[in-house]
């Protein structure tokens, strides 16, 4: 609203048509916000019944009043821009669908990776081709918080509590350290990516939570950085959706991406892979996507919310469980290595899981040792099988860490 | 055309309507294309006056057959996608007046960066708080000849002649080496971010064909890496338009863009960086951009060329020459030390240009000394004073070489 109050003219001339502010709603009518309020009124639903042409729903959370909102600007003809990530990757297809019935647009640029234009680019440029994979850095809470672990070696409980001291965190910060943010984005990208509804019913969500400076420390010994990833791939069995913490090379696009910031790895088949990356949250990038949408909507270009129309989406077809191969990171914390280290090659073994490399660290005597080992590219199943072997072991203390290590 | 005869029936979904070719025509008619040639014609400016919505030119260059083609065209109502970055720079505003005029579209996602989506980021995604530079790296031969001298060593001349036996370089090299391939592309890049109309005429443009594999070394031990940069920023008093040479820092975005590749970095205000890669040229990068832009003119969006209506792009007000500031690198060939290097230190004393580390590498006994030096922040009119009077001494060697070290 201050880069409309202050740049409108020149918005105006890009949307060929007078862009102006005719309602404003939100929790406290009285915080100042930094540009005069114009048309308030304590009732946001009455804003999708007023003579208005474009509705920006900011509010958030995937039912209550921001649904409400959203299906009631639609179901009245007007055009909708939204940052709201949760109502889309639940009704995604059930809101394009109200939107294509009125004709009205449904845009959501500031709902994956803020600033970045990447639904657009999804949605409209990378379409040649088809899309093989996206992999995103999407939560800038999360990236933060690693990046400040490998910057000082400090505990993630220790950077997490001084985040929320810096206002980077939220007081319940679940949402972004438990990767449930990212898994929402993901849906959006992988919706536009490959032409499906938004699906987050079979998408595995992990987060940072149980990363320790010792993974931070290996990753990079081995010339990896570890970020938290969301990941959608095409695979000839189905469509893999994942949000995980990963092990990125060091000299990767993603691997720099640092700080709150955002990236996304696009990978668009033959025309090859494609990145991008800036600002993932705060006013001004905010600020920037929806504006964009807002003179898209304005401009009179509806489209396809998802890129093509809502009848040709695909139902999402999840890949198998456990499917997706790579080299992995395995961290356990043992109490007396000779015997367990056979105990744990023999679980490997079993599962067929061979070993590519081995470190162990020794810390003071008597307390648990840190055995890591990669093993050779295999699937993630036969090394969960493994896991649950060795974590059933009385000597391996605490729950062993796998991580996947991207090839690219 | 091999992606719109591969995936013909999505793209039409997406743009809403079906897409089919109905004329081609190139030199050769004989040439096998790897896909079905539907309504040859020699002729390619009958294309312009067929029963077709939307005239695709990749031709290439800035008159003849190129632009009489757009031109018929645009006139003829059709809507154009060119990939024609030297038409563009040089005719821009007057052919996006015809396309205005005749309600139609013209868009030229691939004139530059090739698949990377940088134009409809520029045009209609990073509009909300305005652009203040753009920097990009928008020629895949510089880049890829600049990152085979630094990984091996070798000279410009070398390698330039390996990559035109590789296909990578044109028989004659000068528009992509000499700078003026990466200035068409600026031109259209710097329209976009600063709403001006695209303008050559108080570019500086200056090539690779000048770097030694010593500047490589150089720019590694002060851990930067030398990339050719189009560079436009928005200044107190003017638009500052420039390619050259420049200086990233090693673990700066740009200076990870490797090989082939293109990227463009975007400071676009209070929304932050933005950062694009991907690869700048090649047929499947090229055709991603073109259907792109055929999807989006055939399902019926004009929108305006440059982001706005011709009628509003202002006349581009070029910064001073030489007014622009930053650190340089300075190298010097010369015969005798002691008193040349007094002289140098005297006239860049004169001229107002504070050195802030100096180097010197005796070769063989008798062989000529590189000195090199970094300048604190100054003016380039300065920096070029003082060159052009140290260069007329005899016993410095070869043109002085000057190249900007870029802050981020």
């Amino acid at each position: 609203m201050k880069a409309l109050a202050a740049r409108g003219e020149e918005l105006s001339r890009r949307a060929g048509r007078k862009l102006e502010v005719v309602g404003v709603s939100a929790r406290d009518a009285k915080k100042q916000r930094g540009f005069a309020v114009t048309g308030w009124t304590d009732d946001p639903l009455s804003l999708a019944k007023r003579d208005a042409d474009v509705v920006v729903e900011l509010i958030g959370g995937e039912e209550g009043v921001a649904r409400a909102l959203v299906e009631t600007a639609l179901a009245n003809g007007k055009h909708v821009v939204t940052a709201n990530k949760a109502l889309l990757a639940k009704h995604g297809a059930a809101l394009a669908a109200l939107a294509e019935k009125n004709g009205v647009s449904l845009k959501f640029e500031a709902a994956a990776a803020g600033g970045i234009p990447i639904i657009k680019a999804l949605r409209e440029s990378l379409i040649a081709h088809g899309v093989d994979a996206v992999k995103g850095i999407l939560n800038g809470t999360c990236n933060y918080i690693l990046t400040e672990m490998e910057a000082t070696g400090r505990s993630f409980a220790d950077v997490l509590k001084e985040a929320q001291a810096l206002g980077y965190a939220e007081a319940d910060p679940t949402l972004d350290v438990g990767g449930g943010d990212t898994a929402h984005k993901l849906a959006l990208l992988s919706a536009l990516a490959f032409g499906v509804a938004p699906d987050l019913s079979a998408m595995t969500v992990e987060g940072i939570e149980h990363i320790t400076p010792d993974d931070i420390a290996f990753a990079s010994e081995f010339g990896f950085r570890i970020k938290l990833l969301g990941v959608a791939r095409r695979t000839e069995r189905g469509i893999d959706q994942k949000v995980h913490p990963a092990m990125v090379r060091v000299r990767s696009a993603l691997a720099n991406v640092h700080g709150a910031a955002n990236g996304v790895a696009v990978d668009a088949g033959a025309a090859g892979p494609f990145f991008f990356s800036g600002r993932g949250a705060g006013e001004a990038p905010t600020a920037s996507a929806v504006i964009s949408d807002i003179v898209e909507a304005a401009s009179g270009k509806p489209g396809p919310v998802f890129g093509q129309p809502v009848g040709s989406l695909q139902k999402l077809t999840p890949a198998p469980a456990g499917s997706s191969v790579s080299r992995w990171y395995l961290r356990f914390e043992v109490l007396d290595i000779p015997g367990v280290l056979a105990q744990i090659a023999g679980h490997l073994a079993e599962a067929g899981v061979s070993i590519e490399s081995m470190v162990q660290r020794v810390r003071s005597p008597g307390a648990p040792v840190a055995i890591v080992m990669i093993t050779h590219e295999t699937a993630q199943s036969g090394v969960e099988r493994a896991l649950k072997a060795i974590a059933a072991s009385d000597k391996v203390r605490a729950r062993p860490c796998m991580i996947p290590m991207e090839a690219a």
